[in-house]
């Protein structure tokens, strides 16, 4: 039986919850194809995770290899391939919580860096996990500068050899998943030697542990990195290698090749494998950042319309917790983002996918734009959605930190990809540099990429806003968006010059700008994530009330930003204070708007109860009855020998005092 | 060896370390007693936290039971007393990982509300162990709002008990410390009815386990909560009541009494009950918010002089991070807020101290004030240090994410005191509901109390600053701060008239501005902070550089906090555009100014490698070799049942292949 007081918010919906949850995918077929995999996944015993919040790291690991090895099974039952319509929604059924997500990267790391000799050798085995691969590129010392790697691969002419080493702790492969225990290869980064001579970094094959008996390879030494804030089910590993020979034909030669002599060829461009890094970037946004972000708000907007808590009203029950304004202001600018971010991951997709047909047709002129964007949305939306499920966890109160919620390991989670795949300054730091050429160009009156023509227009003026309502019109707050975005760019690129000018060496200038070189590349990135929201919600179908709330969710998302942000909009007089005023009544309007149909809109969301995995989250919103039923299989509820060892003689010989 | 990118670090420190330390302790004695406590418990094995990020919840618990136990035996040992000046260090020196915590508030419950005959009763008791004590308020459906609780005491005038009871499920007591497992007895607060009138929430001490053998007591059923976000040493506890018969004498009465004949008593004054959990409140800023705050910056700021990352110049070697502008922007003025809000908790300690005095003379006029300024100071930094710590973490990139970097840890604990003893934004809220007040009365000519005299002064004006010098002016920048606080607590102010005289009920109309009254409070706690701050460094000694560093880490407090929020000062003009970017540049300057004595500044907080638990904050700084012999200890390096189980089988009979 459904909570009353969650049952009583789904018969208010204001659109159909289930042609959103269409839109949301793609289409109803494709909801329909969704809907097939996770029952497939959930009914089946194997892929629980009803008892991950009790396990163990040694526990979450060994349950996540048990879990890939059972969904070979599964997809050959079911006749699901790497290639069918099913494939994409396997890892968000299964809640990422399974193991090999490096063997994929392997495979595509010799896929696209591998000559077509070394695509046809491995490709197959590792399809038919005749072996399990890993992806060893980050060190102990190094990161996101894969310049600086030290690990190194020295040509021995007379074996034909490569000799791998890890001349100093620094050099250390540390992080790469799977391969702390299970992987039995891996591609390990490291500089190529020929006579001496550095050619940089280079992808090579290594062999790490026995298909015999899976003990490490001679020279090898490896294990786990130990207990890290989530991922326990990975087994993110360290590699050492001392002397480890390979054969000349097991480093990826697709782009530079050493010969028999020694000589060292460089073919092709190596601008596809840049593209490719960028491609990952966008592709994690989805399964990584919106779907935990979809799942906070889920969970925290179901518990606060269940959550009653003190009186809005003198001598009435105690009020739901939505019903307060505080709590609206936390939870429902959350639900715009992830509506925003939906939006703009399927105009980033659709580029990207844009960008790959071209770069297939030889044509890289897209390419330091995409590698702009990518940067820049991976750190934004990796920012904004992990703050996002921050706020939710803490807007559910002590119950929110209990880990039964499910919003801590979101959260824990969801932390990482602010650090993975590029640390967010330094790629935001990466979009600012494009922003800032791409300002000077269109200045000079040079063509620019389209995402940045709009720096082209010198628009100096004032926000039109006259009314609050003037403030609900995407015109207005659109443009004003794209003024803070232009004004921070422009000002730092001035900033900039007047500090070379005035003799300040170039790197050295690079270095005082970078707080608001950041700045402007989170205003722009800012920018087009409203402007695409505005976008889509002039082009949606006007039937069944979607694009009313839709347009509400667009409004609140923008008006929240410059809320959030005043200064930006006010500083060089854009907007005034008296506008400002109209923006934050309407902005708060908005949320009592809003609030009437938060839980249709997490609805809409389609998530089950099992992927969830939250007392506080389920569809009934029996909150308090599924908190207490779980506390109870704990193991700290099983007898602790904590009391025969230390309470029985710190209470003895003291009975007969009572 | 000390690494020696951080022993240069020490070499040009500006000030005297020691001398800093002497301060932040209250004096050089003070300092020695601190440093003899932490060397006692940490040359005690029994107290070791080595093992603490690879154990489970239960193992975490077991220790901490055995530490709380042995602890005992060392005070005894050491000849430390509750009343000795050693007292105040030992939780620090054991980091808060021992158990009992709640005994503790326990004992305080029952000397502040209980009888002389019931203190005499008790207390011995507890002070020997010869029961185990916890603290049973929270409720499954109730927390902050304590009128709500659930849990019912009906006097039985035949037998002289009270019968306790849960009546459903939301009336389960949740949460409490100490009660899943250890607990003997606790205060239960309960709903006290006599003579089917219910006379509102009163505290009842309740046996809940046997001292024969702990199994739990006739009709009480208790366990563990199960796993959270941390505090896994620690059984936070359930408790559900039916029939559980206690005699009349354990209401605790020394305000509130039911006589034999059912007659119920108010005695004095409940003002002392509440004023005990205002200073609760405070208390907790030292050991549970500010020390992990300088322990997350003495970890980032150490390890950001030891990583290295990526070219500054071109052609030399990789730059230690911190002498990136970004990075120095992310640790900076975190570390500048640790002093801030060392210097604001010693304001507030001296406060509540003379308040106590006052009390304990009958007088109660500071009551509304400390109240509020508890509730605005506890809500505000427990959310800023919050914040602090998660940058901290994410400033070490991959590593920080490692449970051996300790930074995860502090992380996850630290994010609770948000949550409990008040949720701050309801905190926050009574803040703002006190401001409100005083500021009508101030307006009116009304006296007001000294933290709030500001707010009768009608100040419009602009600020006067022209140069980005001046902004280096405490006078101006705290003005600047008063003046933001002002305004935001007069619009609200009137915000809420107009409302009410437009005809909204007052309980809408407050509700409606609730989101803007949390803004007020924030703001006038800023105030307080920015102004304490610098009238501590005005009266510092001007010796040994002191003075000096503290005066910068003021400013950039000072000017942090404008730049975060420009909106708020570029509002109404105060602070023009042209003086923002003054602020900005000063802002800015001060961070490469500051950056040369980071490693000073934390080392001052004087923690030792074993407090910090850090592979990454050592004084040595020899980070890499430290997290991969620490990592080599993890139990995730012991051999897994999963290949035997799932990696043969899938890699078997495919060895002929490769």
């Amino acid at each position: 039986s459904v909570n009353p007081d969650l049952a009583s918010e789904r018969q208010t919906a204001s659109f159909s919850v289930e042609k959103l949850t269409a839109l949301l995918d793609g289409g109803a077929e494709k909801t329909r194809i969704r809907r097939a995999v996770v029952t497939a996944i959930e009914s089946d015993p194997v892929f629980s995770r009803e008892n991950q919040y009790f396990q163990t790291q040694n526990e979450r690991y060994e349950a996540a290899v048990r879990k890939a090895v059972h969904l070979q099974k599964k997809m050959h039952e079911m006749g699901w391939t790497e290639n069918g319509p099913e494939y994409q929604y396997i890892y968000r059924a299964l809640s990422g919580d399974v193991a090999f997500l490096l063997h994929h990267v392997f495979m595509r790391s010799i896929s696209v860096l591998g000559s077509d000799k070394q695509i046809a050798k491995w490709i197959p085995l590792a399809t038919q996990h005749q072996l399990i691969g890993s992806y060893a590129q980050t060190e102990l010392g190094h990161g996101t500068y894969l310049q600086g790697l030290e690990t190194t691969a020295v040509f021995d002419i007379t074996t034909q050899e490569f000799i791998l080493n890890t001349p100093k702790i620094s050099a250390m492969k540390w992080w790469p998943g799977d391969m702390g225990r299970s992987a039995t290869h891996t591609v390990v980064f490291a500089q190529l030697y020929i006579h001496g001579k550095c050619y940089g970094i280079h992808p090579f094959i290594v062999q790490i542990r026995s298909l015999q008996d899976h003990s490490l390879c001679p020279g090898v030494t490896a294990g786990d990195i130990g207990p890290k804030m989530n991922f326990e089910h990975i087994d993110n590993g360290y590699l050492m290698l001392k002397n480890v020979r390979i054969p000349r034909e097991n480093m990826l030669s697709k782009f530079c090749e050493v010969r028999p002599d020694g000589t060292y060829v460089r073919q092709g461009s190596q601008k596809i494998n840049y593209f490719t890094m960028t491609t990952v970037r966008i592709s994690l946004i989805s399964d990584e950042v919106l779907t935990p972000l979809m799942k906070a708000c889920t969970i925290a907007v179901r518990y606060s319309v269940v959550r009653r808590q003190s009186k809005l009203k003198p001598g009435e029950q105690e009020a739901k917790i939505l019903d307060y304004q505080t709590q609206q202001e936390k939870l429902l600018p959350q639900l715009a983002a992830a509506y925003a971010f939906h939006f703009i991951n399927d105009y980033l997709q659709e580029l990207f996918d844009r960008g790959y047909r071209e770069i297939q047709r030889k044509n890289f002129d897209m390419l330091p734009e995409l590698h702009a964007l990518s940067s820049g949305f991976k750190a934004m939306i990796t920012h904004h959605c992990t703050a996002a499920v921050e706020i939710c966890l803490r807007a559910c109160g002590g119950h929110g930190y209990s880990l039964l919620s499910g919003l801590p390991s979101l959260y824990t989670k969801i932390l990482a990809s602010c650090i993975y795949e590029g640390e967010n300054t330094i790629l935001l730091l990466q979009t600012a540099r494009f922003l800032i050429k791409c300002f000077m160009a269109a200045r000079a009156g040079h063509p620019v990429p389209p995402s940045v023509t709009y720096l082209a227009a010198v628009k100096p003026g004032k926000c039109p806003g006259k009314s609050k309502l003037d403030f609900l019109n995407p015109d207005i707050y659109t443009e004003a968006y794209e003024h803070v975005a232009v004004r921070l760019i422009s000002s730092t690129a001035s900033k900039l010059q007047d500090l070379i000018q005035s003799g300040v060496k170039k790197h050295d200038a690079w270095n005082q700008c970078t707080v608001q070189l950041v700045q402007a590349a989170k205003a722009h990135c800012h920018y087009i994530t409203v402007k695409n929201f505005a976008e889509t919600v002039e082009k949606l179908e006007t039937k069944a009330g979607i694009q009313r709330i839709m347009k509400h969710l667009c409004d609140l998302f923008a008006l929240h930003g410059i809320f959030s942000n005043t200064g930006a909009f006010l500083h060089d007089g854009y907007i005034s204070a008296a506008q400002m005023d109209m923006v934050t009544a309407s902005y708060l309007d908005l949320l009592a708007v809003i609030r009437k149909d938060a839980v249709p809109l997490v609805d809409a969301f389609d998530f089950t109860d099992k992927s969830l995995n939250s007392a506080l989250g389920s569809y009934d919103g029996q909150v308090y009855q599924r908190l207490y039923e779980w506390a109870q299989k704990s193991p700290t509820n099983k007898m602790s020998p904590a009391y025969e060892k230390y309470l029985k003689p710190l209470l003895h010989n003291t009975l007969s005092k009572l």
